[in-house]
């Protein structure tokens, strides 16, 4: 079903309506009356049982006594009769509500149950529902003010949805201050239904929208959200605000991966899998607004600078540096031009400096010029408020120009007592102005990545032909001994099961098996201890390396399994593992660690140190394309040491790729898999792959639910 | 001589006072007038050849023709006729001239000339000189409007200091929109005398500045300003922004610590040094200066934030939280009281959500009894405008509090069309406001900052016992042989004049030179082939390690001679450095890179890998602490493994400690090294020490000037 009724209703219900001005009930009626959403076709209903008219509407005593049909219920009463109400609204067939009232899941458990009973009502007259817990929705088009907000915000272009009631108080008020201009504005409040992902889907359709913002705290079905807002991207530009961004540190976590990759990453890589611009505070979300609102896309990341003044064109210059951004070169002819016309000791060159003096016709003229030159992708405006700097008028000839050229114009008036009248000007215009060059760099900043994240190829997710089955035998073995852990003697089979190549090795049960099987294939080998209840071999001295003969076998299997024996005594010990010794190459990690909101979340780290000390990873949200597993080795800063240095030869780039995407896979077609670490993963120079030594993973245990918020805490760890 | 004249004189002349109001000269003079300057003994003086009065007052040929002594004269003439303008002032004896005239080095060459000529004329008869290219100078608390503003900007505690006259203009205008108030104005121009060291000396003793602000585009005098800057923080906060932080790049490098440290590093390490606090943007420079102009200092790090919404709360918490502060943990009493007083669903504990029904009543409870607490250091009260908030009460509730406790209390209220209101209220009351809670936490991240600066003890600058005449001598002889650069093998006497450890090692010329050396210091050897034209020995296979017996050292001296002379047939070949082979501890590096502002800026660094591809390196410029030194390892982001990891002890701090500082006493005692690597530095465990392996060092060559920004690229890079 479609969400139209919450923006284009014909009709509205407010039940709740009330004849007091400072009750909420009586707010929301005066703003769907005063909003101007009446006219010949349109109607609104107060429901309220007590009176006759409210602000001279005729009342009636429940919806079911509308003589006509109802499109939008906005139910504004206290929360024990919110189900009924909205049962009533379902028989009245009312195909939207917005449930304004407080008092559901946010208020504890008795409060979540009522919310889901609001869902299964919901559900059972297949009505949809914002709220509870919200401010509302207003439809600037329409126009439709169903919330309390104080008054109705100036139109424009930007469709914004807040899980924040509070903050959208805020950002109305911003508005109305003149600072940004709304098409849609929804208070999504608990989520009960309608989600950032319902609107998305139709604001990607709605003409009156060109930039979607988002405050959220957190997006429970992460996978939906990812692949929409995908989806939705492609048409226009979404920027979200995601607060909370808290410590990984509550779950216990006994992998590198799981100390790694905490819910920040999550998000991180899941914005960028979305393409969604991420704003870092709700300052950077109205600069951002600001620039896809009212300037036409970027082509391309070469900037021009026109001021009045050395200084801030140097800040200017500094802030396009950090955000990424070229200077523009000219063209020979366009600094000619500039040249002839300019005063002697002016710059032509970028920064253009018009100097101290400039009068508003020389403003124009390098604007003019600098935009005509097929070498500049977007300008950005200084001026300050010098002795003979005519303020109106150069925003009035920069408006001029900036209204009839296809690339960005954008301002930096710095100043405010005399620059102001400019800046209103400007905002007249919508020539998006910015009060310091950082922030205009900013939004050049986000308008790039936009293009940047445009010209991406939608991804393709590929399939290997794997073995499951064998997978799934393993894991039933565990789970029927009761246990979640499998270590590295079960891990080959799954490993060889998703096609990674491992090296060759065998379990030897006593010291003589594990010297036939040494002698087998060959020395040198390695022998590692072998145990279900042993996860961290090393910690505990169970693995020996660079075993040259039949009698450093011997001594490594008794030294070894006496250790295990004396470190974890209740410890179930099967053996040694006898491992092929592969040859050095460059070792790196690959994990996966299950997002509570965005499931797999897998990492790419380069091992040892790197991970350890530098937390050096890079992350991904399976599934991912081929293109972003490849994305993911550039993302690490020690990248250098994939291309090779100091002469090494670059590493085979291909089979980090193919590794990451086979356990993309793996981790996809086994939801059971909560945590997994492939550590190291020896990878060789170009052409030669690379080998998984030593893997380990952890299960979701057979009895518990799905519900990824109750994980267990990683057992097994050893410490 | 002191600066008062500039700030608190008694009488002005305005060289170049106009009749025309659309002149500089005329503006100049209506400010002096209009500024409130004039009163029963302050005296103003136009001059001009061609008026009898300039807006009322009596105006002179020249200052000679003026009765009485002058204390200031400000001159707004034609660039050609400054020279004398300035010369009759010290025949006048005026102690103080503000050059408003643009023309001087800006302009050029010629330019560069004039200005120099005045600063001769300034010297010659005893006069400081502001300028010249300038705006002006401003204090409200004389009041003295010496400069071409629009206007005179409200009073209040913060100084600022611009290279940028026209940053200047844009600072003054939002000023006098209300939203800074200011002291003192200074636009230092192009700084041919006063620059910001003289003004940082002054303002520090102003009992009317609280906080100094600083633009800057460069510090020439960079150690001046260093040791100016850390005496005058311990009484006021210093905070600048430096512009034009561009890439290192222009001049060629040949040493890692060449390619490390540029321009920004200095800057880095410089303000680090001065306890100058950098600001990111002319944005946080003013949010900086609100949060030092009008809060009391803090006195901790833990932070109480009051709201009456959950979602800025959230924001408020994330930005505190990356900005490094801690969120106030309150006493059970204060939670006990909180949660008597306030509803139900609010939140006692810390962010306190007082819920978006709160009126000014509930706020005015919440603050009040959360800045008892003992706990709280600050506090951050946050507003969005909800249907019952009381905008304007609330402001004047927390003015009130926020006037009586020893503790910051800051705001972020957040809106703007009704919220203005409020606003207004707290800007009255000098209680700064935020729109944002990220910018709330910045400022506050500065206070925390500064706290930390002020509990830093002074600097103490150790002197090693040294033997300078040894440097001196391998200087010498190099210089005299017309090179620059010094290896290894001259190095040596080097590092042991200045106490470092060095391996045993020997110039042998001949294989059986090197035979001979190496049975008498023991194998195994290291053979390095000795040339002061190869610098980097390795690329050319000058390098042979692990050499075990007289047949390796045979080998390796011949191979290393033979390549040397392949790839480098004009090299001069000494022969071969038979070193001891040391134990393999953790290799670092130490460097020092001559900077053209601040001089000799020493980096540290982990080798190989970190160093060349992560950049991990921290920077200070000599003169440096014991204490400063100490700090340099802690900034590194392995520094993990400078303590240990994996079972790994620590290694020996104090060694690399040492170390730095011996390297830093050299660099200064001779300030003919420009670039110098020791490379690697090899440091052992705790108590082991550590050795100085391999060292190379570039000279300025003998005749060139000592100007820095004239350095030669450094010869001798192999390619």
């Amino acid at each position: 079903m479609t969400l139209e009724a919450f923006f284009t209703p014909r009709s509205v219900a407010v039940i709740g309506a009330s004849t007091k001005p400072q009750k909420l009930g009586h707010a929301v009626l005066a703003n769907l009356v005063n909003g101007g959403f009446l006219n010949e076709t349109r109607r609104v209903y107060p429901i309220n049982p007590k009176a006759e008219t409210i602000l001279g509407l005729q009342a009636y005593p429940s919806v079911l006594d509308v003589p006509d049909a109802i499109d939008l219920a906005v139910i504004v009463i206290p929360y024990p009769h919110v189900p009924d109400a909205l049962r009533t609204c379902g028989e009245k067939g009312i195909p939207a509500a917005i449930v304004i009232s407080a008092g559901f899941r946010e208020a504890g458990r008795e409060g979540l149950e009522r919310e889901m009973e609001l869902v299964s009502i919901a559900h059972q007259y297949g009505l949809r529902l914002i709220g509870p817990n919200c401010l509302g929705v207003i439809d600037t088009v329409t126009p439709l003010n169903a919330s309390f907000s104080a008054g109705m915000p100036p139109g424009g272009p930007m469709a914004f949805m807040s899980q924040s009631g509070a903050l959208g108080t805020a950002i109305l008020d911003w508005a109305q201050a003149g600072r940004l201009g709304l098409s849609k504005f929804v208070s999504l409040g608990n989520k009960a239904d309608v989600s950032e992902v319902d609107l998305l889907q139709v604001w990607a359709e709605d003409p009156d929208v060109r930039v979607i913002l988002i405050y959220t705290e957190g997006l429970p079905d992460g996978q939906a959200f990812i692949r929409t807002a995908r989806r939705v991207s492609e048409k226009k530009p979404i920027v979200a605000v995601k607060s909370g961004v808290t410590k990984a540190g509550s779950r216990a976590v006994s992998s590198h991966t799981g100390s790694l990759a905490g819910s920040e990453q999550a998000y991180h890589a899941a914005f960028l899998q979305a393409r969604v611009l991420r704003a870092q505070s709700m300052q950077d979300l109205f600069d951002q607004a600001l620039a896809f609102g009212y300037l036409p896309p970027l082509r391309g990341d070469r900037v021009a600078i026109v001021t009045n003044a050395g200084g801030p064109g140097i800040l200017a210059t500094d802030a396009l540096e950090r955000a990424g951004l070229s200077l523009a070169r000219f063209q020979p002819e366009c600094i000619r031009e500039l040249e002839q016309f300019l005063p002697d000791a002016a710059s032509a060159a970028n920064p253009v400096d018009v100097l101290g003096d400039a009068r508003a016709d020389r403003y124009r003229f390098a604007l003019e010029r600098v935009v005509a030159d097929p070498g500049v992708d977007a300008v950005l405006v200084i001026l300050t408020p010098q002795a003979m700097t005519e303020i109106v008028e150069t925003a009035q000839a920069v408006a001029e120009v900036a209204a009839r050229v296809p690339i960005p114009v954008l301002t930096c008036f710095m100043g405010e007592a005399r620059v102001g009248a400019g800046i209103e000007v400007l905002e007249r215009y919508n020539v998006p102005n910015f009060p310091h060059p950082e922030r205009a760099a900013g939004a050049l900043q986000a308008m790039s990545r936009y293009r940047r994240y445009r010209a991406e190829p939608e991804p393709e997710y590929e399939s290997f032909q794997v073995d499951q089955a064998a997978v799934r035998a393993v894991f039933d073995r565990t789970l029927a001994e009761g246990r979640v852990t499998i270590g590295d003697a079960e891990a080959r089979a799954i490993l060889q099961a998703y096609g990674l190549e491992i090296p060759p090795s065998e379990l030897a049960s006593n010291p003589e098996e594990a010297v036939e099987i040494a002698n087998g294939m060959g020395y040198p080998v390695v022998l590692k201890v072998a145990s279900p209840d042993i996860l961290h071999k090393t910690d505990v001295g169970g693995v020996k390396v660079g075993l040259q003969n039949a009698g450093d076998v011997r001594d490594a299997f008794d030294l070894i399994t006496y250790r295990a024996q004396r470190y974890l005594p209740e410890a179930r010990l099967w053996g040694c593992l006898v491992q092929k010794m592969v040859p050095p190459g460059l070792e790196v990690l690959i994990g996966m660690n299950r997002d509570p909101q965005f499931g797999p979340l897998v990492t790419f780290a380069l091992g040892g140190i790197y991970v350890e000390i530098l937390k050096d990873a890079a992350f991904r949200i399976a599934p991912f394309s081929r293109r972003e597993a490849q994305a993911m080795l550039g993302e690490i800063r020690a990248k250098a040491l994939l291309e090779g240095v100091r002469g090494q030869p670059p590493v085979d780039q291909q089979a980090l790729v193919e590794a990451l995407l086979r356990i993309g896979q793996l981790v996809l077609d086994f939801p059971e898999i909560i945590e997994l670490d492939i550590n190291p993963y020896v990878v060789y120079e170009q052409g030669q792959g690379g080998i998984a030594i030593d893997m380990r993973l952890v299960l979701k245990p057979a009895s518990r639910s799905l519900d990824a918020h109750s994980l267990p805490p990683a057992e097994g760890s050893v410490p």
